[in-house]
């Protein structure tokens, strides 16, 4: 047995959810300790050094202007963030054919561009329907909930673009396929996150801004603010509970404490061993939110070569593997850094291979949008989110039919003394930073009210 | 640190399926250690003791003739079976309408018979079409994985009975509710039993017989036959493998071995530390085999009151919660026995209720089909699966749209030197006894092979 600590409520997981909770809890005079199975704070959220005080995010990086706690909080902590680089032309590179546009519309073919566009009002429409707060009580929810997002997509498409858009949406907004996630689950996620453009889109979207120096920072900066009541290296195995409290029982670390707050992904939740053992309606939730697949890549260039050419950085394009990608340099503009990922299905098939082959594989793809120069980046930093033991997967969580009409209730419910926190908890902006964020400010007010 | 074992083989988890790979194993001259959470062998497969020697299944019971693995297992070990009792006429309940029927074809109007069997004319064909060792390589596999079985209900049907048909089938042979798993995997499962016909029935088909002295009586014997190389109450918490071997953590017990074999759900594999971390692809694939919802419960009453009345204890209705029965008394047919479930969606309802509500639900449900004798039994035992820490749903897992295609190769697929076996990872007869025993030989084989 090692060290034993007595404290008013334990948080598991050093996320942004459990940092923000923790400090909540201490501005309303309960103390609180975070234990955190790695080394680091973050979770999600992690900088990779690129040397000369450069970073990119090999996690959460990019925060909207509809984001409001998230932009709050990185005012706050004194972080400044700095625009996404949205200057010069987009490409469209479909079936071998290479446009050049600006703006949010995709240089489609007239009759792709009618069929998208009106899936997609049709879509957010729906999901305009669905409660933030309770989506199983949409009027038409079993209904959506019974189909997939790829049979909804199907239905009600007639190009081939309009699918293939919808396929990156997919992959891009939930680390997953169409087929993996319900029509309910979709439109939930959707309208939590603003709609469609608002979660796709840079300008006035999810995508707009950034934060100098990376999102790790906030992490840290909240970290800092907690001091030694953030314990990292500290992977919980058990939680107790009884009538009087709870007992967290971590490697070498043993807390006792009025109330729990868990702050990680349901997945690991699920793996935490309860005594009770937690109800079959919450440990069947966790069995029933498995994460999304993502294997980010950030591709290291001497210098943004692609804007003296007059382009963004992004793309859309169907030189697999890669689909889009986003410019990520850091202020200065150098080093030129091209993020991309590997998501959902790609994730899957990429991630088997080896890392050279996976290189090449990414690399050729990247030439084939950007030409030759593309291929004979500096440096290759990738990470499989999937392939971590603290994390196994990425952005969040995912729900297949009939789960949210079945066990979406049991999502937030405490039981007994423990709260449940985490992105995938929160009721708007699910899956990001500032889903997080309201979810721990939410698993603390609950605690706080229960005290 | 407890006591530490040397052996060949470690096998964790002590159901029909760890129990008869441990067998096979022996039986080729190498040797195995089985390590059981629970402090009593066959997972699954569970007795209760009636008094008077008489047993009843809380678990898997009812063994068919083309389960040629259980059958031949059962006889050499000694014991006996006896027919389900099959004898009187079938209730079938609808809508506040009561018809008495024999054979196999309930009475349904014309219309309702039309419209069932040419639906399960068409879901078989296309069954025998999903190959047993490869369903993701059936020529249609993306189409159909890319749906839930309830919007192909919703299509391939036109009338409420048999709607009302194919979620009862849902219920009784996954646990889980038609838009819990995608039309492939259903189709898969259906092959791997045989059919439709062979999976509901009783006469030549999967609820024919039961086994003199209940199912647990087979793990109990193959246990005995291992001795102390069976070791229960020894939970596993981490299995780490270097070059020559893997070494089993369990409390209080540390086994060395060549190689592991995993023989336990899906869910709880993935609950298992693994030094290394297991790939992403291993441990998604456990992310996305949640297991199926059931409550099994045994009324006891003093005599089969109903066989009197020239009934066979065979209901089929929709006074809910409990949508069909068997006679379960043991082959003296006294006391008199019916079993009667809850399952997919009406588990978790119900399961949510306290033990006296739910009885009650029950009983009301029972007595609307047998009359107020039913609402009288002199015992009442139910078995909540996911409420069981070391099983967490029954009958076994099921996959939700595009997991079969994306992540079925991987589940028999070995770790370095950790096999899976269980029910789930069997080609025939999965999610059954039968299937287990499959996968037991199939994993000691690999093992073999191996060394």
């Amino acid at each position: 047995m090692g060290q034993r600590l007595d404290t008013d409520v334990v948080v598991v997981g050093a996320g942004l959810a459990g940092l923000i909770a923790a400090r909540a809890l201490g501005a309303a005079g309960s103390h609180a300790v975070v234990l955190e199975a790695r080394d680091r704070v973050g979770g999600r959220v992690l900088n990779h050094d690129l040397g000369n005080g450069d970073v990119v995010e090999l996690g959460g990086e990019w925060i909207g202007p509809a984001q409001l706690r998230i932009n709050k909080l990185v005012a706050e902590l004194g972080l400044e963030i700095f625009p996404t680089y949205n200057e010069g032309e987009n490409l469209l590179d479909l079936h071998g054919r290479v446009k050049r546009y600006t703006g949010e519309i995709p240089p489609l073919p007239p009759a792709a561009l009618v069929d998208l566009g009106q899936s997609q009002l049709r879509f957010d429409r729906m999901a305009k329907q669905v409660p933030l707060e309770a989506p199983w009580a949409a009027g038409r929810a079993e209904r959506w909930d019974e189909e997939t997002f790829a049979t909804w997509v199907r239905r009600n498409t007639r190009t081939a673009s309009a699918r293939f858009f919808w396929e990156v949406f997919s992959e891009a907004v939930f680390a997953a396929e169409p087929q993996d996630f319900s029509l309910l689950y979709a439109l939930a996620y959707t309208h939590s996150g603003g709609g469609v453009n608002s979660l796709i889109g840079v300008r006035n979207a999810a995508q707009q801004d950034r934060v100098v120096g990376g999102t790790q920072r906030i992490a840290q900066a909240l970290a800092e603010s907690l001091a030694d009541n953030v314990r990292v290296a500290t992977p919980v195995r058990r939680i107790t509970q009884d009538e009087h409290g709870v007992t967290v029982v971590a490697d070498a670390l043993e807390v006792r404490a009025r109330r729990a707050i868990v702050s990680i992904p349901p997945v690991l939740a699920g793996r935490i061993s309860y005594e009770p053992v937690l109800p079959a309606r919450r440990d069947l939730l966790t069995q029933k939110m498995p994460a999304g697949s993502v294997i980010k890549i950030n591709v290291i260039y001497d210098e943004p070569f692609w804007r003296a050419e007059g382009l963004s950085g992004q793309v859309a394009g169907d030189r697999s593997p890669i689909r889009f990608t986003f410019d990520n340099s850091p202020p200065s503009g150098s080093p030129g850094v091209i993020v991309c990922f590997l998501e959902g299905a790609q994730a899957r098939v990429f991630g088997r291979l080896d890392a050279a082959e996976r290189r090449r594989a990414v690399l050729a793809s990247l030439s084939g949008y950007f030409g030759k120069r593309a291929g004979k980046p500096v440096d290759f930093v990738e990470q499989d989110w999937s392939a971590e033991e603290w994390t196994r997967g990425c952005y969040g969580a995912h729900m297949a039919p009939g789960v949210l009409t079945q066990f979406g209730p049991v999502l937030r419910e405490p039981i007994g003394r423990i709260h449940w926190a985490g992105t995938e908890t929160a009721s708007v902006w699910s899956g990001y930073m500032d889903g997080a964020l309201q979810s721990g400010e939410r698993a603390a007010a609950e605690v706080l009210a229960a005290s």
